[in-house]
C-alpha cells in the first residue's frame, strides 16, 4: 500500500530544514533507521555529497541516516533494498533527466506502490504527479522525457503562490501559468502552498498542514480544499 | 546586418500594450508597414486570432499592420517574404515547440541575418538566444529541442526579478536559478528588466530603455552593465 509525505517545500522561511515536517518524517520512516536519499536535484547546484550531508543533518535529529543513492555501484538495486526513500528538491529538469537517464523511474515507482515508506519535497514532489509540466523550475537540461512517477493521479504545483494584488511586476502569475498548461493538458493540478503537504495511504490522498490548497481543472474555475480533507475525484 | 530589438516585456505596469517601445518599434520598421506576426506563445492561452487582434491594436498607432503567420498556408514562405517580423510573448515552450514543428527555425535565422527587422519581446526575445535554457515558463508542453536562433551570443532571462529581501517565499530566486543553469552550461545570460531592451545593429549590441542589466557568466560574479552601452565580450 502506498505510504508517501509529498511537501510543497523541504523548508519554512525562518525554520531549519524540514523541521516544520518532522514528526511526520518520524512516523513515514517509523520501521526503519535507513534512508535511501535521491539527492540529484541538486538545488543551487550543491554536489550530491554536500546535499546528502546537508539533509542528514535533519535526519540526525530523528535519529534516522539518510545514505545517497550516487554512493551505491546499483542505484536500481539500492532502491529495490530501501526500507525508506526521500527525494529532495531543487532543479526537477536535473532530477527528471537523471531519473530517466540512469533508467530508475519505473522502479521507483514499483517501490512505491510496493509500499516503500516516500517523502518528497518540491521538486521530490513534482514527481510524484503523472509529468514535470507544472514545475516552477528553469529547464537547465533537457530531460528524454516530461513523465514522472505517476504515484498520484494528478500534478503538483509546489511553493504555490497567490497573486500579490500590489505587485508591478509583468511576468505571468502562477494561476496564468496553470491556465496555460490547461490549454494543452488535462490533468488536474493541485498547488501546494509551503507548509502544506499531502499524506498518501494507499488510494486516499489527504492535506496536511497549515494551508488550504488550490486545485486547477481544466475548464473549471479554481477552487480551494482545506487542511485535513481527502482530496479525491479531481 | 542583423537589426533587432530584444525587450524583456511587451507591457510595462500601469502602460497600454508595447507604448514604452513605440518610438523605437517604429524606427526599426521604417521601411514597411506590413509585419509578420507571429503568436504561437499564446500568452495566457488565448488563440493565435485574439492574439494578433490584441497586437495590432498597438500597431495601429504607428500607422502599421501586423498579419499573424498563422493565416498563411506557407509560414516558410511567409517569413522569407517578410519586410519585417514580430514575435510576442507568452509561452515559451509552446513557442519553440510550434517553430521546431513547422520547421521554421532556420529559416527565421536566416531572415534576421540578411536584415529583416525583428522585434521580439519576452518569449519572442528568448528565443533570439542560443537556447530557451533560462526562460521563466512553466513546461506545459515537451519541444523536441531547447535549440534557438542564436542571433545573438548569449541568453535573455527577461522580465529579470531582483532577489526580494522582504520576502518570505522559499522558492528560488531568479540569481538561484541562473546559477544553477551555470553548473549544467557555459552560454552567458543578460538578465533584462522590465523596460529595458537590447538593440542589435549587425554585431553590436546595446542596451536602452530605463534600468542597467545583470550579467551573468559561469563561475564569476554577476555584474551590472548601464542603458546606453555596448554588451560585448561576455
Amino acid at each position: 500500500m502506498k505510504n508517501l509525505i509529498v511537501a510543497s517545500t523541504s523548508t519554512i522561511h525562518g525554520e531549519a530544514y524540514l523541521e516544520y515536517l518532522l514528526g511526520a518524517v518520524s512516523e513515514l520512516y517509523k520501521n526503519t533507521s535507513e534512508i535511501l536519499f535521491i539527492p540529484y536535484a541538486r538545488p543551487g547546484g550543491i554536489s550530491h555529497d554536500e546535499y546528502t550531508s546537508k539533509a542528514n543533518e535533519a535526519f540526525r535529529k530523528i535519529n534516522k541516516t539518510l545514505k545517497g543513492i550516487h554512493s551505491y555501484e546499483d542505484p536500481i538495486d539500492a532502491i529495490q533494498k530501501a526500507n525508506g526513500i526521500f527525494t529532495g528538491g531543487g532543479n526537477t529538469f536535473l532530477l527528471v533527466k537523471m531519473l530517466h537517464d540512469l533508467g530508475l523511474l519505473s522502479t521507483l515507482r514499483a517501490a512505491i506502490f510496493d509500499g516503500t515508506p516516500y517523502l518528497g519535497t518540491s521538486a521530490g514532489s513534482n514527481i510524484c504527479g503523472v509529468n514535470m509540466q507544472t514545475t516552477n523550475d528553469m529547464p537547465i537540461v533537457y530531460p528524454p522525457s516530461f513523465k514522472t512517477l505517476g504515484v498520484i493521479p494528478f500534478n503538483i504545483n509546489p511553493h504555490y503562490l497567490d497573486p500579490d494584488p500590489s505587485s508591478t511586476h509583468m511576468g505571468e502569475t502562477r494561476e496564468t501559468r496553470i491556465k496555460e498548461f490547461h490549454t494543452q493538458n488535462t490533468i488536474p493540478v493541485v498547488g501546494l502552498r509551503e507548509g502544506s503537504w499531502l499524506e498518501v495511504r494507499g488510494d486516499k490522498v489527504v492535506l496536511r498542514g497549515n494551508h488550504s490548497c488550490r486545485v486547477f481543472v481544466k475548464d473549471n474555475i479554481p477552487y480551494e480544499i482545506n487542511s485535513g480533507t481527502e482530496i479525491d475525484n479531481l
